[in-house]
């Protein structure tokens, strides 16, 4: 009777525990990118912000970094390299005024994310995997889908311009 | 022995749930807003992004739009009014080049999040307690201590513009 308690009380607690384990951790889904063989992670429009941007020229969007826990816990701990299971997320939207703003303020001075654009982009960190490319994987994809082979294998000649912070453009916005 | 049993598979299930509990839900900290009686609300920072924006003029930043559970899943149903315990959080960053987007682009084209600026601005809903104010209360926070009376009572105003969006100017950035 003893045993049997035992063992049923620590099969409550994991499913206790495992009842509430954040979605985010969840399984990659869809068509992998054709570098780096990187899928959507799931979840990831739930991730916590890292920060925000906006780029002007032809790209014209406003853009959210998000990332995984790994990626949060280690933008906000400030230590270099960032660890293996890192991922980062860059999301963007069109460019857009927001015409009530010229009521709110007296000029039209807000600009607000419209529909989304620029697909969207990965950067996954695993040393050894992606070891001939900094340790990162680099994937964008436009509706779901990957971009084209050459559209990957631009990111990474562009991102050496920050190597001295592990490759990433991102600072952490408190 | 029985009833042991089943009183400790109780008890470690639900140790097992709390441990997992998102902290988000935490109580609010810190001093009041005169006007609504709103604190600080724990974890905001950990909240969901719901949209992000660019204010030009004065204001010269960059901020983002996050949300507590309740909010995100009323953004995304599309449904109005927001429920009561809606939580809309607005952070801001100053607006600055990133250098480094020369290089990257051939021309500075990106800006980036600098230092918090503008304080942080939360909207609350509670249909009873503000019926006065569209169902919401409004606060700003600066360097974590209430904004002035004065200050506070410029929200509603302002945000009747949006009354069509149950008093919500910010749109859902999928």
């Amino acid at each position: 009777m003893r045993r049997i308690a035992v063992v049923l009380i620590a099969v409550a607690a994991l499913a206790g525990a495992v009842a509430y384990m954040p979605s985010a951790s969840g399984q990659a889904d869809g068509e992998a990118d054709p570098v780096f063989g990187i899928k959507i992670p799931a979840g990831y429009r739930d991730w916590r912000l890292i920060t925000v941007a906006h780029e002007e020229g032809s790209l014209n969007d406003l853009r959210a970094i998000l990332g995984n826990d790994v990626a949060i816990n280690a933008f906000r701990e400030e230590k270099l390299p960032y660890p293996d299971g890192t991922i980062i997320a860059r999301l963007a939207w069109n460019y857009e005024p927001l015409k009530e703003s010229e009521k709110a303020f007296g000029r039209l001075q807000s600009f607000v994310a419209g529909p989304p654009k620029n697909g969207v982009q990965f950067m996954v960190k695993d040393s050894k995997k992606y070891a001939s490319t900094g340790g990162w994987g680099f994937a964008q994809f436009d509706d779901g889908k990957p971009a084209s082979e050459a559209m990957q294998k631009t990111c990474f000649p562009c991102h050496e311009i920050v190597k001295a912070r592990d490759f990433v453009f991102s600072r952490y916005a408190p």
